[in-house]
């Protein structure tokens, strides 16, 4: 039994977490056709006999389902609207589901051109890292109608272990900066607490230790301060990544809707002179060094 | 089997936390003698066949071990300096466990007076409020040499279920210290990312469900999250306490140490925004009205 045996999926994007995805989708009997802009990657796919396209246009032009998953909002862009892009060379009806962090505006304005066209926009942007793309565990939010969300909720089943249709289209974005909010203030949190702890000559394994279990537990505490521990900032996610996240939930929350947001921006510009100190492509959790310069 | 048969304890302070703990220990066969302010909390524990003494010195005369659990530095200073003080009554080799939340400075004061007088100094804060306290299932965060752990370490087992060895005297309390950090922030980047999702038309509960089990997830995002959508702020940890616990963090970290903790500062000011606003004896999870606010 394959879950999705004769679907029709494009899948455009093939870095470290788009190559296991539509892997998994493979496997689970999609019939995939691949288009990524790395000519290597793309022959390493053909090598293992997963049709391939020349252009996101190409890729798309047979599928009932595109699914988008490439590095940010540029990116996005060239694939969608782009020379030769999905929109010139999708059929209507086609469903166009972006599984990358994107801003909730550019998210609006991709969903509009898409139905211009005649087809259907769905926003799912996931949590868990290269791991959960792999394993496929990973989390899901998916911003979609009813209909909509029912007619690839089978597809998300096969990436993901846990698919959260959070409400309409956006919403999925919205979840996720709600996340990256959530995620780079708890870093800070940790890195600040962690900071007065061995100051004033505590070990902080046994502080994690006696912190487990309590009010100040979370997944944060558990993996990102054992990173912190070990000073072991190999990304995971990266510096740069958090502060883009952080800075688009702020153009959305204060600069769209007019709700403040201090804490999110007091993160920001933590992360930012973590930037200027040269490592920003470090693990956020490194963001702990903020608080050892003088 | 009773775990502390024939044990000598004093017990000061019977509020909320200190009641069913005292009890706890009567349980498990500690000879106990109990002193509060509360005369009538007093006569209640003689009505159910406690020894209660008048004074803190009184109490601590025949005692091996004098735990206090009193509510804040002010109160503890007046039980253990004050006249008819536990360093008035109390013998030498005598070990005093504060379990309460005193700031760091105040314990080493506190230290010093009861080594002066023969003792022994323990600190000993808790979390897990006053359904831990009645389980049993406190976590406990110690501050005492190896060999004055090893002597009441089974005092903290009738108490706790995770009774962590922090350090030497004073590292229960940096613990603690740093638990609130955490616990004051996390809540402040909760309550920042509901308001912004809320804002944009996200039902609150598919949030937390979206976020549940990725990065972004805690003990705060479940427990106090569910306050807020609930919007329950019946206490638990009172926004007034939260506010103190940050305040001595901050006088300790940048006062004594000189490491600046910028999201523990703007945190205790957003407290401080919901006490002007008459919310401080609301739950710590009030936060969130700060945000919806003009």
């Amino acid at each position: 039994m394959t879950a999705l045996s004769g679907e029709n999926i494009a899948f455009i994007g093939l870095g470290l977490m788009g190559r296991p995805m539509a892997l998994n989708l493979e496997k689970a009997g999609a019939v995939l056709t691949v288009n990524t802009r790395n000519p290597e990657t793309l022959n390493a796919f053909e090598d293992i006999g997963i049709a391939t396209a020349g252009t996101p246009a190409d890729a798309a032009a047979e599928a009932d389902i595109v699914i988008i998953c490439v590095a940010d909002t540029v990116a996005l862009e060239n694939v969608l609207l782009g020379e030769d892009g999905i929109i010139d060379g999708m059929e209507e009806d086609t469903i166009v589901i972006d599984m990358g962090t994107t801003s909730v505006e550019a998210t609006r304005r991709f969903a509009d051109a898409v139905e211009e066209a005649g087809g259907t926009w769905i926003d799912a942007p996931v949590s868990g890292g290269t791991q959960g793309a792999e394993n496929g565990t990973l989390s899901i939010m998916v911003g979609a109608s009813k209909e909509d969300f029912a007619r690839v909720h089978r597809v998300f089943d096969v990436l993901g272990a846990r698919v959260t249709h959070v409400g309409d289209v956006s919403s999925g974005q919205i979840a996720k900066a709600a996340n990256q909010m959530i995620v780079g203030i708890t870093i800070g949190a940790v890195a600040e607490a962690f900071s007065m702890a061995d100051e004033a000559g505590v070990e902080l394994e046994k502080l994690r230790s006696a912190l487990t279990g309590g009010f100040a537990d979370s997944a944060i505490l558990q993996k990102h301060g054992e990173r912190m521990i070990e000073r072991n900032f190999e990304p995971g996610g990266k510096v740069v990544t958090q502060r883009k996240d952080l800075f688009q939930a702020l153009e959305f929350s204060e600069g769209e809707m007019g709700v403040e947001l201090p804490i999110t921006r007091l993160a920001m510009e933590l992360y930012d002179e973590l930037i200027h100190m040269g490592d920003g492509d470090l693990d956020h959790s490194a963001l702990i060094k903020v608080y050892e310069e003088d």
